[in-house]
């Protein structure tokens, strides 16, 4: 078998954020699978076969790839952002797992790409410059109850925190369950921004605070960013900086 | 004036996975700054003047970088990975806050970068593929019982953890507490991943279990990665695939 699975990130959106190794794979690929928008992002070419699929097909789909590199294809999964982070990566290897064991000899590497959080992040300044965690608020694929949990402990660890998928039309109520959590375990005047479509041209990014946030200003287009208790805002002329220092002080233990 | 600072991050090693926005910033640069390393990455070229200094003293490169900027050069401050993930976007925007006011009419833009995290999880599989942490283990800038804090509430709330920072030669005795902690807390089967040197000639990954593994198997150079209680491992020829899966079930909550 002469065929591969490479699993690609495709960075937030701009093109200068796709590595050249994601661009050289996609150069070399027979096939190109992956959820419509992100295979739109790939330019069609003589001998390349572009197969978009729906959102919510995610084992259907590596399965498909995996087929087809079984066939001798050469097969580029494209994920926005990383692949290793709430992307096809691990739906790939669910996929592998109960799948033919002859698909266990195929080469499969993953293309890691600059995930949403650490554009949003760059954005905004450095909120994530200290320890951080990151939290995909759906819950299609786990219990409310384990997110409420994270949400909690995350909160009194002091992490700053990145949200994916923060805010569905189907389920609404979940991101203002999380800002009602966020208000028990942090003081009102906590940073939190929301990055909405970073780095495409429609890209809005808005600072507040606990207090004052509304569950409105996330979709799912956003990734929403809590500081820690200790990040800051520096003001100036243009947009201002939100960034997390370094040092915490031994009095401070949030 | 004229001048700016872009804080770019040149990804783990590999030039293939520095983003054009990166390359394209290094190319219109007057000036570079940064650790002696990261600097030694960069291209001599006309035109450039590269200024690469030691460790530790990232507020004197942050400053140096600024007036150099405010004078109307053109300034890269390179990190390694993301420069917002414990490296250079907080120190310069502390050396900004407690700098002359002028400096805040500067043009600053932090460009992400492949974090060492990211590209680690990428060869190993997809261990961060759920919800996840990232720690610097380092306490040079924070007191050890919040590195233990932290390592304890990020256990119980069942997140993939990523260590930065979890060995130096003058203090070998956090990572030995380090790996203690999650003995006490978690299960001795649990995954732990050692990735040194990712994407660069000398790369070596280690799979190992919290039963198994030794303070020796990390330095500087590595990053630990420690799965949820749900990362699992798929067996073949070749490397094993360390994964997270994105389901968990009702009854399962870490």
């Amino acid at each position: 078998m002469n065929g591969w699975v490479k699993i690609a990130g495709l960075g937030p959106g701009d093109e200068a954020l796709v590595t050249p190794e994601v661009t050289a794979a996609l150069a070399e690929a027979t096939d190109v699978v992956g959820y419509i928008p992100y295979v739109a992002r790939v330019a069609e070419r003589p001998g390349l076969t572009l197969h978009a699929s729906d959102n919510r097909v995610e084992i259907d789909r590596s399965q498909h790839a995996l087929q087809m590199a079984a066939e001798g294809k050469k097969v580029v999964v494209v994920s926005s952002g990383d692949p290793g982070v709430f992307a096809m990566a691990a739906a790939v290897f669910e996929a592998l797992e109960s799948g033919p064991s002859e698909w266990r000899d195929l080469q499969i590497d993953v293309l890691p790409g600059i995930t949403a959080m650490l554009a949003a992040s760059a954005r905004a300044g450095a909120p994530m410059g200290h320890d951080f965690c990151a939290i995909n608020l759906s819950d299609n694929l786990k219990p409310w109850s384990l997110i409420e949990k994270r949400l909690r402990l995350a909160a009194q660890a002091d992490f700053s925190m990145a949200f994916y998928n923060p805010r569905s039309k189907s389920r609404p109520e979940g991101f203002v369950k999380t800002l009602e959590i966020l208000r028990d375990e942090c003081e009102p005047e906590r940073l939190i921004m929301f990055a909405r479509a970073v780095s495409r041209s429609d890209e809005a990014i808005r600072i507040s605070t606990l207090a004052e946030a509304t569950p409105e200003m996330a979709d799912m287009q956003t990734v929403v960013i809590v500081g820690s208790s200790r990040t800051r805002v520096i003001e100036r002329k243009g947009a201002p900086i939100v960034y997390t220092p370094r040092f915490t002080p031994d009095e401070d233990q949030g």
